[in-house]
């Protein structure tokens, strides 16, 4: 079993100007490829910080990766401070300065003689490419002679060392191009694959109890995940080809899509606003949206995704009692005996989008998203959604705690709004090419 | 100078479940206060190397600062850890059992024996208590005796270890009611104050060449920071007191506001989204918008603001021509001649939802947001605001980037809108009450 250590170097981190989410990232990844991440460590840009740290670092781990300090300034100490530790001397990596001369070129720029230094990698160790930047990493396995003049502990286990740029997206660039691939042949029998599902209108703890007999399996395993309000079951297969992990895997995702009907969504980057636009693209539908509390944000979630366009044609944030009647026709005796806070009225605005865009769906949404608005018989939180389609009509009214935020309060709703148009779409099969 | 260590505990941070937010923010503060952060460490929820990791913070800080591990359950071991680190028996805190006690019978219910621990302190440390759940922490300065009897490196000095729970609001709470005071009370001559000036308009390097000056001066420090296409310069004065901190800051505040001029939007918690709702409301104008390939974000981002239902009465999001034709009055010809990506349709936009809405400013915004839908003439990150008011109009032509995601153009796009309403607003102080 592989034990792994993350260490990421940069005094901004100790500043607390950025989170560490590229620990996060390697970390989530690690533990996917059924490696034990069992310390992050954060040092600032200081050469005996950083060796001190490298030291405990490949004590107490098989593998070492670190992330920031490779680009081409004085403060970036990452690759000389490995070296410099196995007093191990630096060589320039040929392919490595033309590449990066290459990017300059195509700029139209010389090479500043700074960027040089990321050409450097210790001897005996071989480059981790960056396809969208100019500072490679290295994956090195160091060897026991090194280790033992190093002084370190446990003196015939292997080491290795990988090193990242603090870019994250250059960093998953190359975790995903160079180290995952080298890591899933090095340390992993036969390869990994895993699937997420996601799962809408139910708690991750009602998951679990639901799914607890798969929680206990190992291969493929199971595991629950959450976040703002939805939840995930990862399924992770281990097998000598990726053909024979998804044969081990599907079965359980066909188990768990049947047994979770509708609150399973999609799976791994759906989102419920991608979800709904393929399901109305599919279906030819389009939708309006006539929205008060929640302000927009539904709408800018519907297109949030690229093509929306197809079904999203006219949406109205009516926040006004004049803007709901004048424009969406809601009756001026609901409003005034009902108030704008009401299922009547929610009803009103559906009908009214429906219309005014000559739309297949129309959702109407009002509530009160707090802090202030609330009365004794209306309380912050409470929101009323309505879907009107020809022939169809349904509503949901939502109580959320006070303790939410607003923030939280539009965010639910806006889910809840999308689940309803899903939920729609899924009873509408017929419609669907 | 005091070296402070932060000690993350929780095993859901080695598996990449979240990122490691909590350290962000203790930088922060602990960078605010002038006490250097050195190191960031996360560790699972094992014993034996929590008691590692604590001897390493121990031997290279002067202050521990630990998250996590607070909680009921068999895995909350940080309490545990410490007082079995420096063989010192663990006492009950009777206050604060009374507490658990009484947040239990507050929802109706009987304190588990499992929370007893909870009340659970290292003898001879304090309470650090959590007005937001059931867990406090302590802090602790170690005894010179227990320090040599934990055989630590460098027995002269004091070492102070603080603990919060990992739940992030608990840990603010108690941070900013407890600890936060205690370190500066501690550690701090006198007091720290500082603000952030908020800027729109300028890079972080234009920002900083610009007052290369002030970056150089030391009390007060400024620091420029920057993130999300905006920038911010941080003031910072330590002196006596906290309205002598203040003293010493407001001159340079009252330069950078100055030279500055309109670039700078704000202070601390301002957005530009509260700035423009603070100046709306002020001059009691209304603001309606039309958004075309922001698709709602910028209504959304204006309904963030508690209270805008005073300035914002009616939005539309007009995907389509027929509804930019229909519903705003957009003419036909613009439309085929044109193109609804041109300015004279964001103009047309821009007064269509003024007349509509009747609202004092009108706003149109039209573009392409990609990734899809760009041609050879208009390429994808072009991007048209138009700005209609009685007896004024201004507009502004976008041309992002096509490297930028349709998220950063539609963030960017909307920033620039509402950046422009609050230019207007500048401009018409007299409306001000």
């Amino acid at each position: 079993m592989v034990n792994a250590e993350i260490l990421s170097i940069g005094t901004e981190l100790l500043l607390g100007q950025i989170a560490n989410t590229n620990a996060q990232y390697l970390s989530e990844e690690l533990a996917q490829l059924g490696i034990n991440c069992c310390w992050h460590t954060v040092v600032g840009d200081n050469c005996d910080r950083i060796k001190q740290c490298l030291r405990a670092a490949l004590n107490r781990a098989d593998l070492v990766i670190t992330t920031g300090g490779l680009g081409p300034t004085a403060d970036d100490l990452t690759t000389d401070c490995i070296g410099n530790f196995f007093a191990v001397p630096l060589v320039f990596d040929e392919a490595t300065i033309e590449k990066i001369q290459a990017v300059f070129a195509g700029r139209g720029m010389i090479m500043p003689e700074s960027n040089r230094k990321q050409a450097l990698r210790p001897e005996g160790s071989q480059i981790l490419s960056n396809p969208y930047g100019t500072a490679p990493g290295i994956i090195w396995e160091v060897s026991p002679k090194l280790i033992e003049k190093a002084c370190l502990e446990y003196k015939d286990k292997a080491r290795w060392i990988m090193t990242f740029p603090g870019v994250p997206s250059e960093m998953k660039a190359m975790w995903q191009g160079g180290a995952r691939p080298f890591l899933l042949d090095k340390f992993v029998e036969g390869t990994i694959w895993s699937c997420e599902l996601k799962h809408y209108g139910i708690g991750e703890s009602a998951l679990a109890d639901m799914y607890s007999d798969l929680l206990q399996s190992h291969n493929p395993t199971v595991a629950p995940l959450a976040g703002l309000g939805e939840c995930r079951l990862r399924v992770t297969a281990k097998a000598g080809t990726v053909g024979q992990a998804q044969q081990l895997a599907w079965p359980i995702i066909e188990q768990i899509r049947t047994k979770s009907g509708s609150m399973c969504y999609g799976s791994d980057t759906d989102t419920l606003e991608s979800v709904v636009g393929k399901m109305l693209a599919e279906r030819r539908l389009t939708v309006a949206l006539a929205e008060s509390c929640t302000g927009g944000l539904v709408s800018k979630r519907l297109t949030d995704i690229p093509g929306s366009s197809r079904y999203v044609k006219l949406n109205v944030v009516s926040y006004s009692n004049e803007a709901k009647h004048k424009l969406l026709g809601v009756e001026q005796a609901i409003l005034e005996d009902k108030g704008s806070v009401s299922l009547e009225c929610a009803y009103g605005m559906a009908l009214g989008i429906k219309t005014l865009a000559q739309a297949d769906i129309g959702v109407g949404i009002t509530g009160i998203a707090g802090p202030d608005g609330g009365s004794q018989d209306k309380l912050v939180g409470l929101v009323y959604v309505a879907l009107v389609a020809d022939c169809f009509q349904t509503d949901k009214t939502l109580r959320f705690s006070p303790q939410l935020s607003r923030a939280e309060i539009r965010h639910r709703t806006a889910s809840e709004a999308l689940n309803m148009v899903r939920l729609f779409c899924l009873d509408n099969t017929q419609l669907a090419k």
